[in-house]
């Protein structure tokens, strides 16, 4: 619905055409970019919402095509700086993809990792080319897999709760016992019905939830792996380090340095 | 209903707590962030895509409430340069305003205008204090106002017609008469739901239109007076001035200067 709305009232006037012969602050002509930002926005935040790769694609040539027009996300070119230009304009797709994702069911904890993961990014970015061929594309994916791996949009009320409660006990031990338990519900039909709704074991999930919050706890840099390991709720530390190896592809230890590297 | 659908999911969980608990790059705590972070968002949008003043206020308390907070707009504090750090938390909050006007009817035009000219204020912003206190409120006002003022949702079709036919023909002449006779519709008739549908005659809303335009020519600093008038349709540079003067409280040529010094 969205995207019809931010679609509406894009159309080729004549005030376009005045504009485009005229050079503001020297820098080229907006005709181009204002009949398309709408478009483009709209396109963005309609694919990060529904998950969808294919018009996220769509998107994202879109988006590279018209890195070149100096009215780049709204955002003139300022005191000649290409780099804080370029910035600038990612700040805003970052923006763009945390809406996106919003408005996509994703909960709040995600959505704020991932954002708050390529704000640092984008202020590291050395050059406007690392943020565009690097940092852009792989932004956009992660928050559009956010919506494909965590959107609660389409679950029933008993999943949502459940994936409530697993948010709400992250540093405690959770079990298919314990939340058929909790809800009141036969244990292998919340098992059935969790899997079938979120394609994930509740094991799984609650594994995946506590990795996600391991690597910010890890990136802060201020707890061992074994403290991160015991405020999650492991009993042991390697057996969280095979788990957090088995989702990340990376030992705990490694995880901070390697971020900082990239 | 993106109200409702940002709302979701936001609950004091104890993933909160603990984050609450751990320093992230020593620049403090998280949870307050997190757990606001989705309610302001979706207040701000939904306060500027209803053109809701009321609301707007509240949204304003709140932003202004959390200034202090290190994870500003999921921007965390960058390199100890505070202006930095609310500068990108501006480009954050022009990014929501022109998403919430795009979702209240505002032709994308109207929205490029604003956006752009906010994107060159808060670049350009000297102190932090002047962002907060002079920019950051004129900038949702006047996002506020352009629902208020310009939003085409409710319009009947008939009356979209002749906004996006105003729009699209914005360097000439257009009178009642011409429109009457292109929609076929009786000039009286079309005049009172007009002004029954948008508050303004006819005559009004062109010369807006085409006032709104002429700043843009203006401070491009490229165009005389004289050449905007002309450019605009107006058959004298006097009366251009005058229609220029009532709405906008300065002569034409003044503009462009006090813009600059702001």
């Amino acid at each position: 619905m969205e995207h019809d709305i931010l679609n509406e009232n894009i159309s080729e006037t004549s005030l376009y055409h005045i504009l485009s012969e005229v050079t503001i602050q020297n820098k080229g002509n907006s005709m181009e970019y204002i009949e398309k930002s709408m478009e483009r926005d709209s396109m963005l935040i309609q694919a990060i919402k529904t998950g969808n790769k294919e018009l996220l694609n769509t998107a994202k040539n879109y988006v590279a095509s018209e890195i070149t027009h100096p009215y780049y996300y709204a955002n003139p070119i300022i005191h000649e700086d290409i780099l804080r230009t370029r910035k600038n304009g990612m700040i805003i797709r970052n923006t763009l993809c945390r809406i996106g994702a919003a408005l996509g069911g994703v909960p709040a904890i995600n959505l704020h990792l991932i954002s708050e993961k390529y704000a640092l990014q984008i202020e590291q970015a050395p050059t406007p080319e690392y943020l565009e061929y690097v940092v852009s594309p792989k932004m956009f994916d992660e928050f559009c897999d956010l919506v494909e791996n965590f959107s609660t949009i389409h679950y029933s009320n008993l999943v949502k709760e459940v994936v409530n409660y697993i948010g709400n006990h992250i540093s405690e031990e959770v079990t298919v016992t314990i939340l058929s338990e909790t809800f009141h519900v036969n244990d292998s039909h919340l098992a059935r019905k969790f899997k079938k709704e979120t394609n994930y074991t509740i094991s799984e999930y609650v594994n995946q939830q506590k990795i996600e919050a391991a690597k910010l706890l890890l990136q802060g840099k201020e707890m061992s792996v074994g403290e991160v390991s015991e405020r999650l709720g492991y009993n042991s530390s390697s057996y969280f380090s095979k788990v957090f190896k088995k989702l990340t592809g990376e030992a705990p230890a490694n995880y901070a340095n390697l971020k900082m590297q990239i």
